[in-house]
C-alpha cells in the first residue's frame, strides 16, 4: 500500500492492503494492457465495452471511428476505465479461501479529444509499437485522411487506483491437514504460432509485446 | 450474425457483422471466463470493477462478502457486465488496418440474490469446479457460517450480446505490396508451472480449466 487515494471514489474499502495509489504501479499495469473496459452512461443505461488502449505519459489513450457511439459519448460525461490482468488461480484447501492473483487498475475521469494532427500521428505510431515493438517503422503509417477519420481520446491518470494480489494460499489453521494439493496455478498470456498472410512467409517475423509470453 | 438483438441496448451498431445474439455463442464465451467486469452507478459516479464469475444455466453468477459495496449496490440498480477474451493481434500492412481478434459478451440487467442455502452450496461447488475441474470433491466445502457470510448473486442472460472477430488481415488492395510481415499473432491464456504450498508436493496436481492452455 503506497501513498493515499487521490479521491474518495478511488479509495479501496474491501481488502485495502491490496491497494496501490502510486503512479509507478498504475503505469506498470497499464503498460501490460492491450485492452481496457470502459463503463459509461448513455440513453438511461450503464454500459461496459472493451476497447484497445495504450499509455502515453500521464494519460491512457483509446481511439475509434469519428462516428462511433463510444467515443462521442465519452467526451460528454465521466467514465470509469478498468484494466485487469489475471495472474493466477489460488487453490486453497478450503473452498472458502480460494482466490485469484491479479493486477488491476481503475481510472476515473473524462476523456478529452486530441485533435492536433502531428500529436495524433505520434500517438498512433506509439500504439502500433505497443502492439508490436518496432512495427511502426515498417508498416504504412496513417494517411492524412485516415488520421482525420479516427478520433483519438485520452484520459488523465491523476485519479487512478491499482489493486494487486500476488501471494499464496491463506487457509485457516484448522484446514492445513486436509489432504489436497494447495498452491498457485500461474496464468500468463502467451503468443501462439504466427499465422502469416499468403506471401508474407519471407518477411521478418513481428515482435511480440515484451509483456506477452512465448 | 445470428438471430436478432433482445433489446435496443444490446443492438450492435459498430461492425454489426461481428454481433451474435444466440444463447449458444453467449454461453460458450462466458464458460471460458474466470473474471468479468461490472459497470454500475453509485454515489453519483459510474464504476467498473472486476470480479470472478461462472455460469449456471441461463444465469451468470458472482459472489462477495455480505458487507461488500459491490454486491449491495448491484441488487438495487441495473448494471452491465462485460467479458472479453483477447485471441490475437491482427498485424496489417497499414497501421490503419491493424485490429485484434476477440470474443466478448455484454450482459444487461439486474442481479438478484440467491438465498437458499442448498442452492448456494451447489453454486459454490460449481464455481470451484469451474476454476479447477474435479476440485470440489477434494477440498473442504463451505461451512454453514461461510455460506451465510457470502452473498451469491446471479443475473439473467436474457439480455446479452456477443461480439466476435476471428479472422485475418483486411488490408486495402493498394497496400498489398508493402514489404512487411502481415498476419495474426494468436494469444492464449496458459497455465504456468504449479507453485505448491509447502507439504503439498505429494498431492495429486490440480486440473486446469479446459479452456486454459498448457
Amino acid at each position: 500500500m503506497n501513498s493515499s487515494a487521490p479521491s474518495p471514489r478511488t479509495q479501496v474499502h474491501r481488502k485495502p492492503q491490496r491497494a496501490h495509489y502510486d503512479a509507478g504501479t498504475v503505469h506498470a499495469i497499464i503498460d501490460q494492457a492491450l485492452v481496457c473496459q470502459i463503463a459509461f452512461n448513455q440513453g438511461g443505461s450503464v454500459h461496459c465495452l472493451p476497447t484497445a488502449c495504450w499509455r502515453g505519459g500521464e494519460h491512457l489513450y483509446i481511439h475509434g471511428a469519428n462516428n462511433s457511439r463510444l467515443t462521442q459519448t465519452l467526451l460528454t460525461d465521466d467514465c470509469a476505465v478498468s484494466i485487469t490482468h489475471l495472474d493466477g488461480l489460488v487453490l486453497a484447501r478450503s473452498a472458502f479461501h480460494h482466490s485469484m492473483n491479479y493486477r488491476s487498475v481503475v481510472i476515473y475521469g473524462r476523456f478529452t479529444e486530441v485533435t492536433d494532427t502531428d500529436a495524433k500521428a505520434a500517438a498512433f505510431r506509439s500504439f502500433v509499437d505497443h502492439v508490436s515493438p518496432g512495427r511502426a517503422a515498417r508498416v504504412r503509417l496513417p494517411s492524412p485522411a485516415e488520421i482525420a477519420g479516427t478520433r483519438l481520446l485520452r484520459i488523465s491518470l491523476d485519479e487512478a487506483v491499482a489493486k494487486i494480489r500476488n501471494w499464496g494460499v491463506e487457509d485457516s489453521a484448522e484446514d492445513m491437514d486436509i489432504p489436497v494439493w494447495a498452491g498457485v496455478m500461474p496464468l500468463t498470456l502467451n503468443a501462439g504460432p504466427l499465422q502469416p498472410e499468403a506471401g508474407c512467409e519471407g518477411q521478418e517475423a513481428p515482435q511480440k509485446p515484451g509483456f506477452i509470453g512465448a
